[in-house]
């Protein structure tokens, strides 16, 4: 197409790595080949090999037709020194130490390669497509196994002088809270990661507490799923209506300090958990309302997001895309 | 002198409003005109009278050797339309609402008048003139009264959406805390502002807490302050170092949630309280370093202010030098 620009994102995420050929034009994007592959079942060097075959073919199967491929974005779930490309290690995915990633996927794929953590591709791609479009500054949080951050400011990414920044699950709230991963204390993810929400639950269970989950975990405390919980609480089960008030609750009242901090014209509140809808975004609202400055809380949209999960790609795919320069 | 540009900077505080000309060159700043008065004699419009006689004063006095005053800068302690000059409220001056500030100066005084924060224009004075001098994203925080702040990225004020980012003191470090004055809870000012600490000071003290300050207060619970909590803890009085270490404490968790919202390059520490220097500094960086993420705090300086109590004028002469384009 005339005008057209094609870009491949990547989505490298602890259980699936996945891939899309990208097509830009000036109304938006379309994902024009799409790929993936299970994360866990390669080591290191073979999941970068896996990667550099599947980039190669999406990239063949689109120079067929007469177009230019311009680069590859990668977001990956851990810090990285985004000028350099190298992973500094990964959350969730063993074997990845001070990986130097963009110079072992330029050396064979001969495309320009940008590296990124995955919580600033989300924002990115909230930014320039999804629901914070045609806003400057924006806040994008992802609720999932952890609680993730990306910050655009004057529509960029905000890294900060270590890449490190957005670090938003690990803004404490309880100085004297229980000790997270991090090894601080109180932080947000603590409260509010997938993990610490489903053991919080069977704990509940375990005592006693009367729900119609019982039911569908057929006895097996394990087989518990966040899904579970926010279908009861659709269906007006009180023990789990309370544990999604409690979630938006906690995240309410970071983001009402994230809002005093930085006065953000949008928050967009996206991963799995996000699925939940009004059940977390309701308590979310009501809370930051409460609690933050009421001038700053003026014209604040708090929305879900909109890429969803499709966030990643679309994120990595707009990096390869502005990012032509190194920063 | 020539290449010498000249602003007139105004500290608008609580207790005094200082004003300053000041002359800058490639080298640095200095103060060539001082004047002050009482913020308490005066109403508002009184005030303001007296405000644009001081000014109209420095002005002449100046223009009289030849040189040109490019405009006026004012720091207010409230929160402020910089777009519009306009003084939305001021937390410890009765009075100011909505206050058309810039435009009733720029009517009489025939210059460009800019009005901004103060803890933002002492975070552009440190930033410019100060111990941020040469990086690009800072956090300044003042411990005082209350507990300020203002971020500078990319050596700019960042203002947020509606002009009220910056609200470092506001951010919650206990969900659950006690009620703070802006209506949220365990907000970190409600620990560490002046009054706060010394009613929990007084509190000790009346439920028999030995301390070497009893000799000082002469019998009057009211006649405690920070000055002699400082000195006796430089003297090893326990009682005041623990207090001290609190006051660290309570602001090391909060700055270790800025460190991993923002990995900003240099964090500023000043206001009043900061004249405890090593006192609250060391637990301050104590704290962050156990509680912070290792990779953001790679670098992190973490300074006391070097403008002190002089950067409130500096700022806003500095704010008239370089914001002549409104943004």
């Amino acid at each position: 197409m005339a005008g057209s620009k094609y870009t491949i994102g990547v989505d490298f995420g602890g259980t699936y790595v996945k891939l899309a050929l990208v097509r830009f034009t000036d109304n938006g994007y379309k994902i024009v080949g799409y790929s993936f592959f299970s994360t866990r079942e390669y080591n290191r060097d073979a999941l970068i090999e896996q990667l550099v075959i599947r980039i190669i073919k999406l990239k063949a199967e689109h120079t067929f037709k007469g177009h230019r491929v311009r680069g590859v974005g990668v977001g990956v779930p851990g810090r990285v020194d985004f000028n350099n490309g190298v992973v500094f290690d990964l959350t969730n995915v063993p074997g990845w130490k001070n990986v130097r990633l963009r110079d072992q996927l330029e050396k064979k794929i001969k495309l320009p390669v940008f590296v990124d953590n995955d919580a600033n591709l989300m924002a990115l791609a909230e930014s320039k497509f999804g629901s914070a479009r045609g806003y400057k500054d924006c806040v994008c949080v992802t609720l999932g196994t952890g609680l993730g951050g990306g910050i655009i400011l004057n529509g960029r990414i905000y890294r900060g002088m270590n890449f490190a920044a957005g670090e938003i699950g690990h803004i404490s709230i309880n100085e004297n809270g229980p000790v997270c991963a991090c090894g601080s204390r109180g932080c947000a993810e603590r409260y509010v990661g997938n993990r610490y929400v489903l053991e919080e639950a069977i704990k509940r269970l375990r005592r006693g507490a009367k729900s119609s989950v019982i039911d569908l975990i057929k006895g097996r405390y394990s087989n518990l799923t966040l899904e579970m919980l926010s279908r009861a609480a659709r269906n007006k089960d009180a023990f789990s209506m309370i544990l999604w008030q409690e979630i938006g609750r906690h995240v309410g009242v970071l983001l009402a300090s994230v809002v005093n901090l930085l006065n953000p014209e949008i928050i967009i509140i996206g991963g799995g958990m996000a699925n939940a809808g009004k059940l977390i975004l309701d308590p979310i609202r009501k809370i930051i309302k409460e609690r933050a400055f009421k001038i700053s809380c003026h014209n604040l949209k708090i929305v879900p997001s909109k890429c969803r999960d499709k966030a990643g790609i679309i994120g990595g795919a707009t990096l390869a895309l502005t990012d032509k320069v190194r920063e």
